[in-house]
């Protein structure tokens, strides 16, 4: 029933509508959470959705939820969702994809004249990425009701308040928990999303059925050495705080292979000294420190051992540290009917397709938890994501999007899921 | 003839009231070159030279130079010179001494109405530190006539353009040789400095004579990797710039102290990666690196090798890298004529002192270069500088000032230094 072609065109016109609202000045494009950017991102694509029909909506969370109605008025929502934020110089696909895909999905059915006893419902869940405020999945912790640990009083990147930022993207900070979903209102989640890695790519797959996603811990790591003059102060005199974290750093990644299984990944990804001059030995030096894996008993085994590992490079070194940990969400296992029903529309529709972890963690990772949920991915060429040579091939998408529309259609028919 | 204590009082205080210009809104105190706080405290110091006597002007480099005349107009001058400029969160000592010390001697002259034979100069060089622009001694090479490598588009650490930044400071950019100060209007150079090394503190000396400042040599260092999502990419799949930067910090100060001597010191004071978020794998890594010693052949063979390091860890890193030179000081000895006219002055007033190398560079650095030049250090107490715990005793600075003006007299009745 799907006019491919036609929905290939509008979801990758879509793609760079949205990539283009994050061009920074510097020419690089982001949508950081809650940014300018990310707004007028986010109000395009409400545009889009309000010209196909749907009612649209910000819950107290600032998830954007954009609705189609079903036969059955009152019957639980079938639910797409994703996210519309970025990475610094992020992709044109993660997270874009499931939101526009999503959009796509209703439109379709819209247009064919065709309608779901179902509601059915596009989410774009707020601040997925997490680098503005070191943790993420804020608007779908909010939507299961999962409290995260976030003050009013927390700085972003930039300096703001917490607080502030959320009143300017029209967020009480204070009433966030109302944006939770009770369970019955709920059919089942679907979110297609890239690959981000190159497993589909390497076999030569177009998509993917999401087993389980990887759990992630994220750690916010202090080193507090003694700033002091880089000419005068003799090499066994000093107390450096970046050199004690670069030791931890540059055995990170052989610790992580020894420690942990294939799909086992540990990351430090930001770093700051002070006070940052080329003559001043650095008296302080903070990082983050982020693992992932599909065990969870892995998983704390790891962050143990890089702790300790820590520890003695602290102690040999004459400095101290802090380890705070930030984020931690165990490993989640997608919904096995779901899963199931998703095989069945790829093997009718002869699409080839794999069954494979998810090492990016998603907001699926978190409805996974409170209602039937699964992932469909697609592609990522060579693997590259959160960096701008992010790329899908427009078949694959294609492909993607079809299995998407067909589970959403199959789902339909299922009384309820358990 | 000195008044020791009233010195030391109006010494302590006038350090005092310039590291008050420098607070910051955080708290810290930083006077960084040519910024507010800079003005603010250069403004003040030019009000007390003209208060003591001092004819006050600022060249074309933006030094500002104190002139008090002596008993023969046109005779060369005796120049104290240091600076006022601090690095981030910097101390009260660190270039402040040879100033307010160099005014204390002209003020005591003139207070107690004696006048030398010569002109004496007190002379507060611009942009000693360097960090704003990643390379320091910018009044003191104008001054001599080096020029150095500048450009009129070079950014700051705040991406302010460095002609900006100098015309907002009254210096034009474009005529700032004209600050080239010609040999035979100078007598001699003494700069009173702080060890900011714990060398005359652990022996127990107020003061000690320079006998050489170390050669430095400075290098930008970009590793440029390839950013992708921290989660979906094994560990084996990628080119982490910041692992690569790492594995080089972590070695330095072992690799520093094999090639190089007991003077020999390696620093990286500054890192940034990019994009900088916990979910992405840098992309790239910069990283500052700089050397000194006392041994112009020692740094070059140390800066050989530690290149070869970095080419070796890139290589088996799968990442590239940039090493890009920014300065490059041999190593100069201070004018043997001064430093004996300095030890018979401290032996005459039963100054305990002894002679050492600077690991510092200093203004003098240059200005030993072309003019007879010398450098007096006082105990920094712990060897701390560059922060806010560097102190040096009110005795050991007024031991430092003594030796100063006893110099400054004795040089005085020197025809000419050879």
């Amino acid at each position: 029933m799907t006019n491919s072609h036609k929905n290939i065109e509008r979801i990758i016109e879509r793609l760079e509508l949205l990539y283009e609202c994050g061009l920074q000045e510097d020419g690089t494009h982001t949508r950081m959470a809650f940014s300018q950017e990310d707004q007028k991102g986010r109000a395009l694509f409400e545009t889009w959705c309000e010209e196909a029909g749907l009612t649209v909506r910000q819950d107290a969370a600032g998830n954007v939820i954009a609705r189609l109605e079903g036969r059955q008025a009152d019957s639980p929502a079938i639910i797409m969702g994703s996210h519309l934020d970025t990475v610094p110089d992020g992709g044109k696909f993660d997270g874009v994809l499931g939101c526009v895909s999503g959009l796509e999905v209703c439109q379709t059915l819209s247009e064919s004249g065709r309608r779901c006893e179902h509601p059915l419902e596009v989410i774009v869940f707020s601040d997925e990425e997490g680098f503005r405020f070191s943790a993420g999945m804020v608007g779908s912790s909010a939507f299961v009701g999962e409290a995260q640990n976030m003050q009013a009083d927390d700085l972003d990147i930039t300096g703001a308040r917490r607080e502030d930022v959320y009143h300017n993207a029209g967020i009480d900070f204070h009433k966030m928990a109302e944006a939770k979903r009770s369970p019955e209102t709920v059919h089942c989640c679907l979110e297609l999303h890239v690959e981000q890695g190159g497993n589909l790519d390497q076999m030569g797959l177009p998509v993917g059925i999401v087993s389980s996603i990887a759990g992630v811990k994220r750690m916010q790591i202090s080193v507090a050495g003694e700033a002091n003059h880089a000419g005068s102060t003799r090499m066994d005199q000093r107390h450096d705080a970046l050199v004690a974290a670069a030791k931890f750093i540059a055995q990170l990644p052989e610790r992580v292979k020894t420690l942990g299984d294939q799909y086992t990944v540990g990351t430090v990804g930001m770093i700051h000294v002070e006070p940052s001059a080329v003559n001043v030995i650095p008296g302080a030096c903070q990082f983050s420190l982020e693992i992932r894996d599909q065990e969870a008993k892995l998983m704390e085994r790891l962050a143990t051992a890089l702790r300790e590992d820590l520890d003695q490079i602290c102690r040999e070194a004459g400095v101290s540290y802090n380890w705070q940990e930030q984020l931690s969400h165990a490993p989640m296992p997608m919904h096995e009917g779901l899963k199931q029903l998703i095989k069945e529309q790829a093997e009718a529709s002869s699409i080839p397709y794999t069954v494979l972890p998810s090492g990016a963690f998603h907001d699926s990772l978190l409805l996974a938890e409170h209602f039937p949920t699964a992932m469909i991915f697609v592609a990522s060429v060579a693997g590259k994501s959160h960096c701008k040579e992010e790329y899908s091939r427009p078949e694959d998408l294609g492909l993607g999007f079809d299995l998407l529309l067909e589970t959403v259609l199959a789902a339909d028919q299922i009384k309820f899921f358990d």
